[in-house]
């Protein structure tokens, strides 16, 4: 980090940010590779979360690094079950996409990211009158790690198809903990240009006008 | 965007990323200028929440931009009667420290962003075993929202002393729509070189030993 306070960044720098927001993919065990992760790497990755903003400035953010592979297992038995419950969701010929999908790389990736909410006790600076508040500040720690990893071109896929309460039972996580989210971390053969959802019809990309409302609702 | 699939990003393009989020900042109306913000700018906030990942590609965002006086004093009106109430949660000195904070830019700013989450009708996938996914993927579209105003040199605070149910009805929001952020855009005279409650020792800055578990909880 430069020292100086008044930091402007140029079109260039604008521009390369942009790239990385667009090529950031959601990775799954498809396509990670078997290639151990520097310890550094991880650091760079976990500092990044550091930098998130925070409501009240509380950091409300608990990571566990998970490299044991008894402990991964138990953690996609849980996956296991809440997928075969979740594609009966589905109807038809979307439940046959559904599971066909591939969903995550909890095996696959070198590493997994459990990440908490862990609450304060006592009042937080602009918690009170939208008390999720900490919980969203966690996920911005996420997306901080999600594109810091890939500027370092390390795939991250997370998942949700897990029973929160079972995934914190498995790592004896405290009774306040929050699971917000399941990350895996790796090394990747590539990366998909698109959204794997989007390029296999899952969901259409929705553009600027369908979801951006002038002044007021009408 | 390169056409490139396989876009490597290099060292110095990853300690570019670091540089932005590091000088991202939560900015309040003490530090906006009063400097319209041009339509091409807006757009390129707006592109990169649109980015942002989501579960099951679901896309459960809505963005209403406002630049009208009228409806900045209504929204106004909720945050002075709520940090009011949240005054009185602080005891003491806090309290004194509390009710000398700027905390927010709403008048000042030249843009409001209000960000909604739309549930969608159906089931979407990764959100069954965990239903706030949906409100989690809003949250990443604000963080790369973020992100990109600071690489544009402008400046973002987001509000959250707010009623949310009194912000929908100053915007006439559908009944389904959640308020997820509301949020201040503009240029700023200049960005703090760290977060102003650190700066103002209301909270610690805390370190990645203390936030890091190892496998998993003792």
């Amino acid at each position: 980090m430069k020292e100086d306070k008044q930091r402007l960044f140029t079109i260039d720098e604008q521009q390369l940010l942009e790239e990385i927001l667009l090529h950031r993919r959601d990775v799954r065990g498809n396509r990670f590779i078997n290639k151990t992760l520097p310890k550094n790497t991880i650091d760079t990755i976990v500092q990044a979360g550091l930098s998130a903003p925070s409501v009240g400035f509380s950091q409300p953010w608990e990571f566990v690094l998970i490299f044991d592979q008894n402990t991964k297992n138990k953690i996609k038995a849980t996956f296991s079950e809440e997928t075969r419950k979740a594609a009966l969701q589905f109807k038809d010929d979307k439940q046959q996409e559904y599971i066909k999908l591939k969903l995550e790389g909890i095996i696959e990736a070198p590493l997994n990211i459990a990440v908490f909410y862990k609450p304060k006790v006592g009042p937080v600076l602009g918690q009170i009158s939208m008390p999720e508040m900490g919980k969203y500040s966690v996920v911005c720690a996420i997306q901080n790690m999600w594109l810091m990893a890939r500027s370092l071109n390390v795939g991250l896929g997370w998942v949700s198809v897990l029973n929160p309460e079972k995934v914190k039972k498995v790592l004896n996580a405290p009774k306040e903990n929050e699971l917000i989210g399941y990350l895996c971390l790796g090394y990747t053969d590539m990366f998909y240009n698109k959204p794997e959802l989007e390029l296999k019809k899952w969901e259409q990309k929705k553009i600027q006008n369908e979801v951006v409302i002038n002044e007021k609702y009408s």
